[in-house]
């Protein structure tokens, strides 16, 4: 059966990527509709609100038996109105909550548009450059010239997600995170590689069905010794007794996403960042190995 | 003036990302406010839940003049539930959201768990590992083996901003994306430099105040030629008149976020993601330059 079929329109004043990232969370409840979901970014006046208006209007004349759905993350509320004043209902992320946060924190806010994805601090910038920087150059242990400094060290076979996971970790957390793969020396040997050992205290160990590691191996080098089941099972099995022998926290990355991953990571580690020093009696809840 | 701090709890049956960016967008709306930030993930059953319900009400009772501020993000009814006959108010994306989507579509929905940054189609979790390895093969135009099967490739002189918004790209939009760093050597001519030359179509610039080139190249090789203002003034002013001449659309970096550059390429580009074919009579309004 085809999937029923509903228009959607993001509107922000900023980016439009917290709204999107709102609504995609929200559609997975249905999954029997297909979005069709086109972002408006940087509607930040009233001329911009009234192209989008006169846009989104059209779709609407198209078929009005189904509108589309429209939302909206506008701080300015006059732009706000300006769709319901033509007729446009949104689901608005401000008037939402922002009446809720006003009585709960006894302050007003203060409407100002576009902070969300801004450039923020001026340090945490720098900060989130210095970390990709770090990331870059520590990938794949062959330029390993400041671990000591690393926030956190990834470390498991070739094709288990370390890069990807790095790279996310030092875009959204501002961590300097390494990468150290293992490699036919490593499995020689029962402890933890020379390389890393400094780093104990930062390591995490990723993993891997075999069969989904033989799976993306052979993309890359097909019917290669490196992509063979043989080879695969191998390493993983020798990958995680080495995790094991160094009671080391690793994850299973078969079926989990990135953002996954680097959660649970956070988790672990007790590095989810926050805005301020929130001393907690204990540690957070993490997902458990 | 300091000040005031308030503890914030994000708990999600999810990473929790999506409900952490809603709350920091709304934050941004508070600036007289501390927001002292605890995420919760992967909290999808009821021993997850009584741990975290247990935590947040020993904080509450810490200071019942101030109790805390809980986000959820619960597909589960009776857990967010569970929050609240424990006394916990809570600020529910889903309890607030669903309803009007329900009665908007007309279809009841899933209360499936935790598929907000799940893994996802296979097929897009291989389009994002291969748009990543991409990216990170056609990094500072060192190794251009396959320009051509390029989404976007973007251009500007050394520390503009080039990488990191390709790491973006690749990491959220699936995007192939290559960046080509102008040098001394594409200076001396008026064109495009013979390596982007075929990939005209997909170019982007990039360009950044020379004194905000200088402090960040001062901050990598310090007293350099290539970090002196003048040598930034010289760069800078070369890029853009190549982006002139060859009528490449270009953006200035100095005070925009990763996330803000990316969002105005996809817009320029019209590349922004959709889940499905929606056909649009005419492009989504983007920044203009």
């Amino acid at each position: 059966m085809a999937r029923k079929k509903q228009n959607v329109f993001f509107v922000s004043d900023s980016t439009g990527i917290t709204i999107e990232s709102l609504g995609q969370s929200l559609f997975t409840q249905f999954p029997d509709t297909e979005f069709l979901q086109t972002v408006f970014p940087f509607v930040s006046n009233e001329q911009e609100a009234l192209r989008v208006i006169a846009h989104i209007s059209r779709i609407t004349n198209l078929n009005r038996q189904h509108p589309p759905l429209v939302f909206t993350s506008l701080a300015d509320e006059s732009l706000k109105n300006l769709f319901l004043s033509h007729d446009i209902p949104v689901l608005d992320i401000f008037s939402t909550f922002i009446p809720v946060l006003e009585s709960r924190l006894g302050a007003k806010a203060s409407h100002a548009v576009g902070e969300t994805h801004g450039v923020g601090s001026p340090l945490k910038y720098v900060q989130r450059i210095k970390a990709l920087d770090f990331t870059l150059n520590h990938d794949d242990g062959t330029k390993f010239t400041d671990i000591a400094s690393a926030d956190i060290v990834l470390t498991g076979v070739s094709r288990c997600g370390k890069t990807p996971t790095c790279l996310y970790l030092a875009m959204h957390y501002n961590l300097k995170a390494a990468n150290y793969p293992l490699a036919d020396d490593d499995f020689e040997n029962p402890g933890l590689p020379r390389a890393i050992v400094e780093v104990r205290n930062r390591l995490f160990g990723l993993t891997i069905s075999p069969k989904q590691l033989y799976r993306i191996r052979q993309e890359r080098r097909p019917d290669s010794r490196y992509a063979s089941l043989e080879q695969c099972e191998y390493e993983t099995r020798r990958a995680e007794s080495i995790f094991r022998a160094a009671r080391l926290p690793f994850l299973d990355t078969t079926s989990i996403s990135i953002e996954e991953i680097a959660t649970t990571i956070l988790q672990h580690l007790k590095l989810r960042e926050r805005t301020g020093g929130s001393s907690l009696p204990e540690p957070p809840v993490g997902q458990s190995q």
